[in-house]
């Protein structure tokens, strides 16, 4: 399962199409593509803390929507426009503030139904904090155009 | 099975020990409390929404879970310590700007896990646009006491 | 939200589609159909305990499953291809031995996905002892037959 | 994460306690034990399969289940009553006849819940044909002995 969009590409589609999310305040960044995977990161400011200093669980729900989004993305190129039906999401250990890492793996990548595995790590230890499962729901049409002009269907 | 708190001390509670997420700017309120169920309401501001103007997931997360949360709450009494451990949320329809009820009913209330469906719709039509089930950890001991000083246990 | 097959006539189509899980021997029965639900009833056997006497999970899996599918095909039709691409499952209770019986609620049916919720209870107290969410993929046409050569599209 | 269990203990302590899932005739097998992991077979026979010839979803439950069931135990002694609390499960391809392989993981082993994931794959090309998480709780006193008579808490 190869990548169709460089970092480069997607950082820009991103902070384009979604600023507020993924805008250079927002904390989280894309760190490597990969085959069938991504991974991000979070940089947890004191907003995305609850209290007692904790990560707190939308921040989490919303890296692991964002990273499954992002792998997504990657591998059918800049669509933009797959929807997240289901996300079961496991929090295993109250994660410390400061960074955090979402690697998301596709486990399947269908003509209507994408299915990503997340697994989000505190940066010093890699102990896994938080795991999901998210489905996405791809739109008809997968044809569609990246900056560039290039079609970029899978 | 029957709540222990009443709305006001429900709110009360929720409004001085999570001012960020219960406080008066927050959106979120509750409404109602009954036997086995709570309902809440979230009157969905700029910052709930996303492009296009439907009300995001992390929006919709955070609603489900603070219900479920206040269930439990009106019905084990403010210990304030249960964790959710996890949610499955299945996204229906997306869902417009304005406001959103929650209702949020106990399927198990047991010593050491409860699980909460949560229903969120549209205030006008009651479309199911939102559905989650949660689990949450209850701590060993459940004895509490409540603003007035009562022991609060189930 | 209406269903579009009778009672008989979705036995009938069952137990001849399915003359495993749902023939005469197999336990499972259609009890009511209504406007976005139907009830279904297992008789426990032997088979379908584990070690101790309560009903396996495998059993109530399947019960919640074949639940949501036949929901779903009350109404859709017989297309009889739906697929189930996740559920969520909840064990609150060891069932008892006995009849359990299952209400399948539609959540959603749209042109592509269906969810559907289980509630699972023993007979006699209708506590529920199991409680599951389903999504179903549906296939591209839903154009089909009946038994009796009618077109059963919804 | 280690192991304190050995393959061969294992086998034995299951199929003395569970002889209709893990007797010889069930088709399901140990294969390895690792830190964090275990890996099972599953020889598909007739009864495992639905009309048109796939493993059926029931059957992928099971195996689900029974792998995470036998990682716990292989990492916290043969305590044997570790409960299912919840299973989400996806199932991305429909899997052939022939022998299944389960990997599940461990990932979080605490004091009251226990999470493991399941990859479900068929043994020749290694895709993943069904992907599964499930929590366990765990009884409040984890001291057991082994069939040897030593303490097997981790």
């Amino acid at each position: 399962m190869k990548p169709v969009m460089h970092v480069e590409e997607l950082r820009r589609f991103l902070s384009e199409g979604f600023p507020q999310v993924m805008g250079p305040e927002s904390g989280f960044s894309v760190e490597a593509i990969g085959e069938g995977f991504v991974t991000m990161k979070l940089v947890a400011a004191e907003r995305h803390l609850r209290p007692g200093g904790t990560v707190s669980g939308p921040t989490l729900f919303t890296l692991a929507d964002v990273s499954a989004y992002v792998a997504i993305l990657a591998h059918i190129g800049p669509v933009a426009l797959a929807v997240t039906t289901n996300m079961s999401i496991n929090f295993l250990i109250k994660p410390p503030p400061g960074t955090l890492e979402a690697r998301a793996s596709i486990l399947k990548l269908g003509k209507r139904l994408a299915v990503v595995e997340v697994a989000i790590s505190g940066e010093d230890d890699g102990t896994t904090v938080c795991h999901a499962v998210a489905t996405y729901s791809i739109p008809p049409t997968r044809e569609a155009k990246d900056g560039a002009g290039n079609i970029a269907v899978k």
